[in-house]
């Protein structure tokens, strides 16, 4: 049975002395049992997208593998531990993305999950700053199960989430960096319903802190195959949360409740198509 | 603003008493200013489906236009009132569905929607008396609103409800016949959800009484697009839950939480393939 930890994260400005932080928060992972531990999205940086179009913050994009990235994979081989970060990804001259490399417990970087959806709302700048991913929803079978990512903006959106239960995740890892909005009464209830749907668990981690105007609400949780929040982080402070995932579950929800199963893929070609709710006003090339 | 009427039915043996009551309760939605009513799932029979493969229910399968709504449609056209039912359908000799015909408040037949996703689960002996729908995400243009159609166990298809918002739907109305189960706990949430994934209104209409093993549990329900439950009935008796739906809510929604406007669909084609989520075994043709 996998241990899984979440780091409920407050970044500084001081890169160094976050990424200090995140592997010392593996070796306490480790001695309380974990045998995964997974970072919020911007972990080791502060949260730049709050600010606008602001060119400099490129500057602090690295490749994958790059400095960051071997750092953990070094402590995630001495520890064991399968460790999901997240990094500020340069792929090319101009071109960034919001990745989470995921660390086997040997060290060895499996392969990496992009952003699959960008935000633009307040406080998010996101698409200045990221290209939309381009890695599709792997899924990385990992020492401790198969393991999916859907970062920050993407749990919003159920096609990831069958995706990648399609793929045969059995634990989706949400780091994100979600403040106090309109969504905050929802946090929980959109995961349990993409757990039920999929009979997955879902496990969310969250960063911790105020930058700016921003202040990030903590409350990490892991919901499992039923839709059961089985625990739950507070809402202001640093906290590692530690939570064993009893993946015979996944097998026991799918007998109860067998959507897999009963699937109309036929029928979801609409899904895919490029066409927007209102179509184009007649006369109008409809692109697809 | 249109006015739902959810019309949380118990239905006895006797067909024509249960369309009777169903005649009076559209009188009594007008009467309480409903533009619109829904009825359950199977509302003027007996849920027969919880007997397992009895042949002799096939005969109650009638033609669409046909006897039942062709009286739903007169007493529409009479009260003004849009029209939901419920019917189980002959469409040719052997050949049946879970089907809801929309009655516009004219008393023409816009169109039907067959149940999609067929459940086979203790009670629910379904795939023995359904066919598998094959009327995709119908969206109805109504004189209240547009309508799209997600029959019981639909509900649990995240790619039913995306289909059905991508193809201008604004109020989902789902006719079910649920019982106690293991899904209980998750009643309102997977709807909550899926209203604000697509940010549409979300009317849930449930059969009570029982029958055989069953208790169908009510508690029909409206969420808004932001996930809030609006309006709930009781888990006991017959209810006329009586919602006022504020349309415009559609739109500031969906400019808090512009999803629709960020997803991709280019990369969703695994939604729409066959395969299974195990694959095949090596060497086995895998059908698509």
């Amino acid at each position: 049975m996998p241990t899984v930890a979440l780091a409920q994260f407050c970044a500084t400005e001081d890169k160094e002395a976050n990424i200090q932080k995140g592997l010392r928060l593996m070796e306490q992972a480790k001695e309380n049992g974990a045998s995964l531990i997974c970072f919020p999205e911007m972990a080791f940086l502060p949260f730049f997208p709050r600010i606008r179009a602001d060119r400099s913050f490129f500057a602090l994009g690295e490749p994958i593998p790059g400095p960051t990235v071997e750092r953990f994979q070094q402590r995630a081989k001495e520890l064991e531990l399968v460790t999901v970060i997240n990094v500020y990804e340069r792929a090319a001259p101009g071109e960034y993305y919001d990745t989470s490399p995921v660390i086997d417990a040997d060290g060895a970087l499996l392969g990496i999950s992009r952003m699959m959806h960008i935000a633009e709302l307040p406080n998010y700048n996101e698409k200045f700053y990221y290209w939309e991913g381009n890695t599709g929803f792997p899924v990385f079978e990992t020492r401790c199960g198969k393991v999916g990512i859907a970062i920050c903006y993407d749990r919003h959106f159920p096609e990831q989430m069958r995706a990648l239960a399609l793929k045969g995740a059995e634990v989706i890892l949400v780091p994100t960096a979600t403040s106090t909005s309109v969504l905050e009464h929802i946090w929980a209830v959109e995961m349990q319903a993409a757990a039920i749907a999929n009979q997955v668990f879902v496990a969310v981690v969250n960063r911790v802190g105020t930058e700016g105007e921003m202040t990030f609400f903590g409350k990490s949780f892991v919901t499992d195959p039923q839709g059961e929040v089985i625990a739950q982080a507070g809402e202001d402070g640093e906290e590692l949360l530690i939570v064993d995932l009893d993946l015979t579950l996944i097998e026991e929800t799918r007998q109860m409740l067998p959507f897999l199963r009963d699937r109309r893929p036929e029928a979801y070609g609409k899904i895919a198509e490029s066409e927007s709710t209102g179509g184009a006003p007649d006369g109008c090339v409809r692109s697809h």
